[in-house]
Parts: C-alpha cells; sequence; structure tokens
C-alpha cells in the first residue's frame, strides 16, 4: 500500500527505531510515546484491521510483544490493538502497542463501563454467535 | 492453580457461555460485558502475564479473536490483554479481551496521554532495549 505510512517503515522509506524485524513482523519505538518503552509490533503484511491478516502472518506477534515487555522490565503494561476509528484506530495497518504502565498518570488510560450482565441475553447471544465460531 | 477462577472455567468447575476450545484455548463470553459479544481469550496454561505463557500456548490466540470479532460482525473492536494491577489487570490467568466498539457509550473507553517525542531520549532508549532484544 503506497500510502501507508507503515508500509513506508516497512520498506525503510520512513526511519524508525527498529528493535524487531523478521520476514513476518516489524518492531519499533512509538515516537510519541504514552510511557517509556511504548513499541508497537505490526504484521508486515498489509490490512487495516485484525480480521484482515492471515493466520499465518500473526503467528510472531505475541511472543514478539512477550520479548518488547521482557526487554522494558516492566511488571505493569497493556498490549492493545484497536479497529476502527470508533475504536481509536488511526493508522490503518494492524498495529499491536505495547505499553508499560509505570504509574497512575503514563501509560493508556483505561475506562470500563460494565454492563450488568443479564443471563437470558448472554444466553441467546451465546447460541447466535457459536453458529457463527 | 486450585484458586483462580479461569482455571476452574477451564476445568469446568465453573460454568461459562463456552464460545471455542481446543487444547491449548478457550473462548468465552464476558457476563459484565462492556457491549454485545465482548468475549474472552485464555491460554489454557495457567500465568498471570503474558511474559508468563510459553510461545507455543499463544499461537490459536489471535486467530481466536479474528473468529470472535468476525462472529459477532463488529465493524469496530479493540484487543486488550492487560498485565498487572496497575495495568487494570484483575485476575491473574492472561486474558485477552475482544471487545466491540459498537458507539462512543459501549466498549472500553481509551485516554491517550501521548508524550512529546524526544528524539535524543528515543535513541538512547533503543539502544538499551534493542540490547536486550
Amino acid at each position: 500500500m503506497a500510502a501507508c505510512i507503515f508500509c513506508k517503515i516497512i520498506k525503510g522509506d520512513i526511519p524508525s527505531f527498529k528493535l524487531f524485524e523478521s520476514d513476518k513482523v516489524l518492531a519499533f519505538l512509538d515516537i510519541e510515546p504514552l510511557s517509556r518503552g511504548h513499541a508497537l509490533v505490526i504484521p508486515k503484511h498489509h490490512g487495516a484491521k485484525l480480521t484482515d491478516i492471515p493466520d499465518d502472518q500473526l503467528s510472531e506477534i505475541l511472543p514478539v510483544v512477550k520479548k518488547l515487555a521482557s526487554a522494558t522490565g516492566a511488571e505493569n503494561y497493556n498490549l492493545l490493538q484497536n479497529n476502527g476509528r470508533l475504536a481509536h484506530q488511526v493508522v490503518d495497518h494492524v498495529h499491536f502497542h505495547m505499553i508499560p504502565k509505570p504509574n497512575p498518570e503514563e501509560g493508556m488510560g483505561i475506562s470500563w463501563p460494565a454492563q450488568k450482565g443479564d443471563m437470558d441475553k448472554l444466553k441467546q447471544l451465546h447460541e447466535a454467535l457459536k453458529s457463527k465460531m
């Protein structure tokens, strides 16, 4: 994808602070970090959303996130991958954020508007989803 | 882990709305959902944080998250995995949230206190982390 900023980083047309690279995966520092060590792991296969990436292009993602988390020494960290504008996605090439959470002020903030579980609705939904899995 | 609620769900000692199960992975509905279709994917291998799970126990996680996202039909969704209390982790068995974001009110809320990237600091950090990868 010629216009994709992450494809340009993969090609080397835009410089990055690379931390890991293989045939399938690239990891690099986020240059507008939420905390020290905030890094991105991306599949080289271009796709906007997770559901656009073939399974075999995803196999190294979580092992690389582990490596990053270990390298930073973070005791607390979040892994986040956003799909779609409503879900906070800005760049339309799948990317996984590994974000250390060293204190309440730095790192990502999460709000959690949990709904009271309605068992009847959940049961109906369960049936509906199972048939599609 | 006898006391772990997710290990009890895996064993079947606590009921759940199972959506997928294999030797390594279990997926089920979150019963206090942030939105319709909010589900969890967990490795059966017990470990508190991502860095505690062997790579070979993680290979099916993202493909199953994809299946869940597709089954819900969500156009916008977040994948979140928290490590440590500061990072919003409540249950100490690694779990990946697949959370549809149908509108601004439902689903997870994210705040993003990005820092201005200091290129000198990033360069130093890059060197320090590369040596640990």
